[in-house]
């Protein structure tokens, strides 16, 4: 594993940079309409979605729902399909106790003191109804639930395709059925504001190819109800991330769909948005520089970190707890860097029993970003690593599985217990990944975004999933995007609609 | 010292708290124009009038300043007066070494990885300059450097007067002198704007009462050369910190002036400036809840730090390097709350002998926010210390004082040579207030505000000081905002004239 295959590694996930067009709202009066919508839906991942669907079922008509892209989901269908959810059917099977008090009080630990407890809240009270509403739309589970890191018990289901596509499918088709009308190749690119600085319309570019600004044609479309902005987040927006941090370059691995450029959020805050947090954008810290994007590693290592160790490939000792919230886990990585600074990724150790039990990790050895290795002796070998360290450190790890008490790291061992470290063993690599901004526009329980000279939401505003800034504070856990993005939806829907 | 009198102190400081108003961008076109100048510097503190007295001795022209508040200069006024620069005088007669890159590499540290290094460097590379441009006005300083936490060197120059006012007194003085145009009561209201979203003129409201938002009257004013936003942070906006961070409520205190609510910032995202680091809210260490604002005690523990000790009065104990940067230490400090999660102040102890060499002893004695004791025994008694403990802790420090290492948290002994802790003891309560805000909008090294769609910089439009964001990352070092704020408004001004 040269130098070589690693840079091209981090360099394939951010190949495709767009710099995103010149948006610009104007005053609404004067306009010629093109088309009246009641209600219009800007982006068809998670959140465009579950709102779609929640505003049809309470009686809504004429929704569209605007996409950028050629393809729907946007970078909800290429995620990694997990949903976290309290008091869910696979809970009360395996017997977990929980609650979404218990939910919220991980969430705002990760948040470390200024996450968004109301937001956090609702979304936790209602992420079963969001989960039944995929599971009503044909989506299927791993009959299994999985602990994340951050999480305090196991609540996270996932796909069976191990990926977000396995929600937004069904979803997307759940919209056909009930009626809602989908433009894809339609982008968002402007509001058309009220005397008071209200929304009253949007423009959308029709027939647009992304990176080709001027192509396509300008609509006009009069919107009666309201706009939910559902566009995600920002990660590959090179300038912008860089902007609140420098070393967020574009040889940085981005494991977002390439539409992640975030110029609807820029443009909310062009009409009196509040930017919040803009400066939290978290890395994944379950990525391997040996793939573009979020690829396969992301997938099986989430799935295997309780039962492993991550190690320093100069020491052999492991560095961190393996199932931390990520912003812990990815500085941990990240201190790993050589005397130069480059990278050095760390190994993740697994003993192939247990990681075979994932259908991951038949791809991970496929497609070359995945080792497997007879003993201790030919992984420390072919990786350089020192071996008496390496043996005693497995040995030492041993004894936490036997005993259910990590006493390097404080990890919680309740998932790897009986599950020991032992040959013959899988390897992949890891270096943190961009993976979602935790900043983005203000907006309340109700998804109303607000003005930031008075406070109060801005007429017809509404937003909803990544786009939005503040719900997670300084680092989310994982698999608690879905959630939010679908219950936040939801609510927009029905705060329209109430 | 009760509860009540806690509370009392900590409620002073947001007693005055506005709502800003609603200020509203449009286009230029058709407008009937009141007045032109060339150049337009919102803010009369140390960035715009640095931006003024440069334009000026440029051959600038038709300058003029607008200042909501009926006073000028801002928050800089109140401000400790405190001013950093490399290779000063000051630093010659003492004979310290000292670089630009050795103060851009302390605040880089204290940045923790996202500061803006090329505007960093600018500043230390330029601060001599702007401290010449203060002398030359006539500001006169202590005849001796203070090592502020987080400096590696002593470089930090303070006004007589320990004030910042005894900088904008001078500087605004010289203003008048070269003629500039000083226009108080008078509200920035926003931009109004040629077709490509430039710059074409603002809106301001002259006749203005801070809090009264539709009082006086609306003048429209023709911009030839620039607009330089220089209106500084927005502690004292209640609503936008808690956006932020909800901890940052109205019961937090401040050491803000209260005018500083940053509805100009808002203003510049709303025509489309990048909002950075807005997250990043910087309290002060070495304020005391036993006083609003500022106050005496924080000039006094600034200056004190380094030969004091802060300890818990729970168990007589350091917690903290006293001069470890900002965040460092008003983490420590927040950390100290008692099992309630009520505030619980540390106690900062100096021995008499050292505070006395500082103007504000007096003040803070005077006053009643210092108290002085005979003996360690009468100390711990009135606190409610543990002796024991508290005896030892002294003893043990002691000892770093003579060897010149700190064994419990390595704080720099430097400045602490030869001055033991010894009765008779001044003692203050420490507790963060806001003080500073790192984020606002992004601008380039020259002062150029750049447009979140486009990466280049807004036609005309340009900040410097608080207003700006990303400069110091997640905490700024004291004494580091004087010689930003006088050297970006400097930079502003050479840009434009250029």
């Amino acid at each position: 594993m040269g130098r070589r295959n690693f840079i091209k590694g981090m360099a394939a996930a951010s190949a495709a940079v767009a710099t995103p067009a010149l948006a610009l709202s104007e005053p609404a009066k004067g306009i010629k309409w093109d088309k009246q919508v009641d209600i219009a839906i800007i982006g068809s991942g998670f959140a465009g979605l579950a709102a779609a669907i929640e505003a049809k079922r309470l009686g809504g008509n004429n929704i569209e729902i605007f996409e950028k892209m050629a393809v729907y989901g946007g970078n909800s269908a290429i995620n990694g399909g997990l949903f976290a959810a309290p008091n869910t059917p696979l809970q009360a099977k395996e017997g977990r106790k929980d609650s979404p008090d218990t939910m919220v009080a991980d969430q705002l630990k990760a948040g470390r003191g200024i996450a968004d407890e109301k937001i956090l809240r609702h979304v936790a009270e209602h992420a079963m109804e969001a989960l039944q509403m995929t599971l009503d739309a044909g989506a299927e589970y791993h009959p299994y639930l999985q602990q994340l890191g951050g999480h305090s018990v196991p609540r996270t289901y996932q796909t069976t395709v191990s990926c977000g596509g396995g929600i937004t499918q069904p979803l997307l088709k759940e919209c056909k059925k009930l009626g809602v009308t989908l433009s894809n190749r339609t982008k968002f690119e402007g509001f058309l504001l009220d005397e008071q600085g209200g929304v009253e319309g949007i423009k959308v570019r029709r027939g647009y190819y992304f990176g080709k600004e001027d192509g396509g044609n300008l609509e006009h479309i009069k919107v009666g109800k309201g706009v939910i902005v559902a566009t995600g987040g920002f990660a590959q927006n090179i300038n912008l991330r860089m902007a609140q941090d420098p070393t967020l370059t574009s040889e940085v691995g981005c494991t977002n769909a390439k539409g992640a450029t975030g110029e609807a959020m820029l443009e909310m805050f062009r009409v009196g948005a509040v930017p919040v947090h803009m400066a939290h954008i978290q890395s994944g810290p379950w990525a391997s520089p040996d793939e573009g994007g979020f690829g396969y590693v992301s997938n099986y290592s989430i799935y295997n970190f309780p039962h492993s160790i991550a190690v320093d490939r100069r020491t052999g000792l492991r560095f961190m707890d393996e199932i931390a919230d990520r912003k812990t886990r990815a500085d941990a990585q990240l201190e790993r860097r050589d005397e130069q600074g480059n990278p050095n990724p760390p190994l993740m150790i697994t003993s192939y029993k247990q990681s075979k039990q994932h259908p991951t990790a038949k791809k991970v050895l496929k497609y070359g970003v995945g080792w497997k290795f007879d003993s201790v002796e030919a992984l420390a070998e072919h990786f350089g690593v020192p071996l008496a360290p390496l043996k005693q450190q497995i040995e030492e790890y041993n004894g936490y599985v036997k005993t259910g008490v990590d006493k390097q790291f404080g990890k919680n061992m309740a998932k790897a217990k009986g599950k020991y470290l032992e040959a013959p063993f899988t390897v992949v690599r890891l270096w943190p990944k961009v993976h979602y901004c935790q900043g983005g526009v203000q907006i309340n329980p109700r998804a109303e975004v607000l003005n930031s000279m008075t406070g109060k939401p801005i007429s017809k505003l509404f937003a909803a999933g990544e786009v939005t800034g503040g719900t997670h504070g300084v680092s989310r856990l994982g698999s608690c995007s879905i959630p939010e993005c679908m219950v936040m939806g939801m609510t927009a829907a029905r705060t329209i609609l109430a």
